[in-house]
């Protein structure tokens, strides 16, 4: 049975910006532009946040409007606050995502606010930009989903209740982050489950790190309790400057090698995408770079999903 | 629901083969010694095999008496032929494991013969060891079950007519190996489940490698399939001397560590586990050493099954 499943690439934003060394903001256009000719239909292009805070991103404005002359791209901006996600409305980005630690300890660590709090500041959010002419998709995303490396362990009743909570905000979309990379695949089933249970098809999408090794075997959980979205990185790179411990995305190489095989539509093409590692190599020569696709080569075995069907 | 899981530890055999140093027997003894004190019940601990091809196992039989000294531990050495079986049956191992590449070329290149004379020799195993006083057990492994480096795909028909040969040869069990790490989630479920059709419970193990950053997902596919034993090696070391492109085993710690946050109980004590790292550091200071959970630590948010029953 061959399915469609999307890749959302996050390496402009999650991967950049613990990155050592700072990307031009040309190098950032070209890369997404290969990105995108790869077959990633929806880039997360980088996030509205201080530049004190986080400088590898203070471009993101030029990022977004540089990434709108990409045909057929969803351009994705991330913000925390309202006045980012004015900056991202006016940038002229097709989808704002916003994530709310579920954890509040992360959540007063990362924004200085607590998670009831942050949903709040969402409606805001909401409000205003259903107010605006130009509409912008908002998804929003339960970060520390799966466990924090601060509180530890986050109740799923907590989660299934910060979910429910952001879907009643008229949020469009709701998706589970495992921002530290906790994860295991029983609690991956048993939390989508419960966030289904409460709502539905709002719940579109995992963001999976691979810090403890599971991040496939995480998204293999997932897939078979029906998501079909997932956000990834290109050479696993990433973390997240406010939960210690945390590393790399998943690998959007092994991750569309794994799909396609398994006969799911990625509508990604793995050699160009592979070919796209070497402007990030280039760019950021200290970066440690992953992939198993990338160190061992497409195996002959590979027989991509696009051909199958 | 928590069931036993057994991981079999193959690194003294699979992970030092390919090594670039050669480990001494002292301390492969050690180190076997640690392996088993933190609650892996099986090891594979070397082969018997030419030691001009394979320089690193030429310790076996003094490796196989020594590690027959640690209480409750299951002794498994590899042979490849009749006279590598009855070194091993006379050095006393409790294990015989034998593997047979359904992959006719990957045979051919391995041990000169093709798969159908291999099945051949397996069965002249068996009645050896069965007209001996001291019982050994005999597990035959499909090699290259879920592709080939040098023939690409291997059919699936192939891979059941091979393991229903093996099995009427009269082997006491049957694992299914990726020698090359070739496979993805969905194939496993299908390969697992054919074999399963032919030859019931006597498919007992996988055998799987992460060359393309898939092992754990594979692993995880199997489980859900009914496989209650998995092949891993310490640190991901290993490979294939004649499967190009092969790389490590998949991670004991990290296995461990998704199993048993799952549920499942493999008698492992994960920091001890994480512990026999340190020797095998020492040992061979160049060899590269994998696992997500060794670079990020036990999460805080870990419950081994042994705990939650």
């Amino acid at each position: 049975m061959t399915r469609t499943v999307t890749l959302c690439e996050v390496g402009p934003r999650d991967g950049l910006q613990m990155a050592r060394g700072r990307m031009a903001t040309g190098t950032k256009l070209r890369w997404i532009g290969q990105l995108a000719a790869a077959g990633l239909k929806e880039i997360e292009v980088g996030s509205f946040v201080s530049p004190r805070a986080i400088p590898q991103m203070a471009d993101t404005g030029e990022v977004v409007r540089g990434a709108l002359a990409i045909k057929g791209l969803t351009v994705c901006a991330l913000a925390c606050n309202l006045k980012g996600a004015i900056a991202a409305h006016e940038a002229g980005a097709h989808v704002l995502a916003i994530p709310i630690s579920v954890s509040d300890t992360h959540s007063h660590a990362n924004v200085n606010k607590g998670t009831d709090a942050q949903v709040e500041m969402v409606r805001s959010i909401v409000d205003w930009v259903r107010a605006q002419p130009r509409p912008m998709r908002i998804d929003a995303a339960t970060a520390t989903a799966f466990g924090c490396s601060m509180e530890g362990d986050v109740p799923l009743d907590r989660v299934v209740q910060v979910a429910a909570a952001l879907a009643a905000t008229g949020v469009d979309r709701i998706a589970l982050a495992d921002t530290v990379g906790y994860a295991h695949p029983a609690l991956v089933r048993d939390t989508v489950r419960a966030v289904q249970d409460a709502i539905g098809d709002r719940l579109h999408k995992l963001h999976l790190h691979d810090t403890l090794g599971l991040g496939l075997a995480n998204a293999l959980a997932g897939l078979e309790q029906g998501i079909r979205e997932f956000d990834s990185c290109l050479a696993g790179l990433g973390g997240c400057p406010f939960a210690p411990g945390a590393s790399g995305n998943i690998v959007t190489e092994d991750l569309a090698f794994m799909l396609e095989s398994m006969g799911h539509r990625t509508g990604i093409d793995l050699p160009a995408l592979l070919a796209a590692r070497a402007l990030l190599r280039e760019s950021l020569p200290d970066e440690p770079m992953r992939s198993g696709v990338a160190a061992a080569g497409i195996p002959r075995t590979f027989h991509p999903a696009a051909l199958a069907a």
